[in-house]
């Protein structure tokens, strides 16, 4: 007699984006006609630049070539140029970092949901409080969430992220071991300092814990003295892994294209330096088979000299559009954080109203569709994120639309 | 302190086929100059039809435009167009399959080793002895293997698959819940009969077991009368899923592109018809975030009458390699099962000497790479994989030396 898996039956509600994308159709059927103006999901909408497509294209050609044809790859870790060109980066920001290091995967959404499975289901998991969902669903999926109280579940560490600490938690006020870490933040747009990740590296390294920390969105850091990778802080890589992505860079989230640094010093408690490597290795060659030969080719493409200028000026679109959002919004009196070296603006609704009757509102009064910021933690509440992915003359509409119809 | 899942250390070895890279690696750097020939890993040589080159052309083209550009997809189950072309060719079968039964992934590996997940850990496994690796791998790694006694693992169970029995099944002579069947199978090439499959659904639906069906090499298939899915077999709906692969039908072992069949009507002990189905959608929306586009443009295009037809004569040019590695080894007095409806042929080592000595052997006297039996389970012991992927000269060249050089 067969039975499911019942750490499912756990999980407090849809996935975010779904459920999004539900009320959203829910309001067209009922409203034919009407233009949605969507700063909802974070999904790039701006071409590819010129050289990632040739290449691509080239990576399409080589599959029609018997010289050249690939199939799987002598391992699951991506290809040797790939890796090499993603540790040069690093190793130009003085991180420690080697090529085989580094675990190329088809995006950071895999590797956030996957990394934890490596890992005991005694570890007691701290999240950021608004966070990225995808680490507090894999952990209660795998058993660590314990019961869900209709607010928090009880087996995780909830660190707050509030408008008092600049949206950077302090560090857990008990003993936890693993760490989830966003930064540039998705929600809130925040960016941790170089000082505020010491501390947390600081606290891995006493406590034996494993920081995973997520830059997804480093490429939109511009300030020069704000990390984008924890291993330019001394010691991170015997505590920490690192999980990156070609989406938000390079205009991959369809294409498909990320990866994961776990460097060969990271230890644990009952791993000497190397065994997590390792585990991820196992995992990765059992679980996975490598992300596709034509994604990886427009990865080597993006990291070009060519090709990251064309991402760079694509980033810089999109970083207009945030400005666009972020002053918008503060002309007509909203509180918003973010938007400056990060593709989110992390609004706090009108009278810290219950974010998704925000979205309700917001929908209804403007047509422009968000993300309710409750739905990425308790913490969330009463706040509101937008995204600056999109084309400007759409941005432009929906934040006219805000400053012409919401009623506050 | 974090700790490591400790799962992994109840794992038996390596991944087999890193191992295999391995030691011909090792043979390489000790008799340079030598040319190995790979009969080893089912990896496809062939280069793609070129109907598939040119849509995936199309896909890549397609993100260099603002009107065409896609991002992330609503879901990640795949597009619209290629689930119902897939579902549409169940339906040619008569099988009762629907477009939002079909699940898009990156491929059958992933999809084998994470559809475990979605059920509990007191789940009896019964695995097909020999079988692929993965399926073992995933639930050790989950905790289901119980302890390895040097050959087995005490907490699943095997299903010996011998001469005897034709390289199929009896039915589990203990009651168990989840239940792999590979069919054509890799590693034997032996393909399961509709009575035979059929005694296998009676046995879940009698048993409320789940079949979890890998069809990968469906498509090698040439006997009309024999299943290419398990949902030929009425009833299968309500207590089977099944696996597949673009990898060794269109080629795109590279390109990474597959399905998973999840039926709205398949059902568990504590799972009405439906709640599976619900699992695997959170699961993959959760942990996994779709297909490449421009692969499934691909994807799309080997399902078209000019695609398939492309595909349909690769996959004859590899099962010609099959027919002479299979004519090739018998003039030699080898005893070889399937490459038939497989492109695997199934060998028994002279005297049936250990697999792994035979590896040696192999490849020392002949420069050939094969796959070990025992890789695949202990009654893959005697036993030795070789796979008809490859360039036919290179393969004549490998049964040639096999010929000439091996001493039996």
């Amino acid at each position: 007699m067969a039975t499911i898996n019942g750490n499912y039956n756990n999980l407090a509600a849809g996935y975010l984006f779904p459920e999004i994308a539900k009320r959203a159709k829910a309001f067209l059927e009922k409203n034919p006609g009407i233009q949605i103006m969507r700063l909802g999901i974070g999904d790039t909408t701006h071409p590819l630049p010129k050289e990632l497509i040739a290449r691509m294209k080239e990576g399409v050609e080589k599959l029609a070539h018997k010289e050249t044809y690939t199939g799987y790859a002598d391992n699951s870790f991506g290809m040797a140029r790939l890796r090499k060109a993603i540790a040069d980066r690093y190793r130009g920001w003085g991180c420690p970092i080697h090529d085989t290091d580094i675990f190329v995967s088809d995006g950071a959404k895999p590797d956030s949901a996957n990394i934890q499975s490596i890992f005991g289901l005694n570890n007691v998991v701290a999240v950021q409080d608004p966070a990225y969902p995808v680490y507090v669903d894999s952990n209660v999926i795998a058993g660590r969430g314990g019961t869900w109280d209709g607010i928090r579940y009880a087996g995780l560490v909830y660190m707050p992220c509030t408008e008092e600490n600049g949206f950077f938690p302090a560090l857990p006020d008990k003993k936890v071991d693993l760490i989830y870490i966003c930064s540039p933040n998705n929600p809130t747009g925040a960016v941790a300092t170089k000082e505020q990740l010491k501390a947390f590296v600081d606290y891995a390294i006493a406590n034996k814990a494993v920081i995973i920390f997520d830059a997804a969105y480093a490429a939109y850091i511009s300030d020069p003295s704000l990390p984008k990778s924890i291993f330019q802080i001394k010691g991170a890589t015997s505590c920490a892994l690192e999980i990156n992505s070609f989406s938000k860079e390079a205009g991959f989230t369809g294409v498909r294209l990320g990866w994961t640094v776990v460097p060969q010093e990271l230890a644990a408690e009952d791993a000497v330096p190397g065994k997590i490597q390792t585990l991820w290795m196992r995992r990765q060659n059992t679980m996975f088979n490598g992300a596709s030969n034509i994604a990886q080719e427009g990865g080597i493409a993006a990291l070009s000299p060519e090709g990251s200028k064309g991402c760079k000026a694509v980033i810089d679109y999109y970083m207009n559009n945030a400005r666009i959002i972020k002053q918008g919004l503060e002309k007509i009196g909203i509180k918003v954080f973010g938007g400056i070296n990060a593709p989110y603006i992390w609004l706090q609704t009108p009278g810290k109203m219950d974010s998704w009757q925000f979205f309700d509102k917001l929908l209804t009064e403007t047509h422009v569709v968000g993300t309710p910021g409750v739905g990425f933690g308790p913490n969330g509440q009463g706040y509101f994120r937008l995204s600056a992915f999109g084309h400007t003359e759409n941005v432009q509409k929906a934040v006219e639309s805000v400053q012409k119809n919401l009623k506050i």
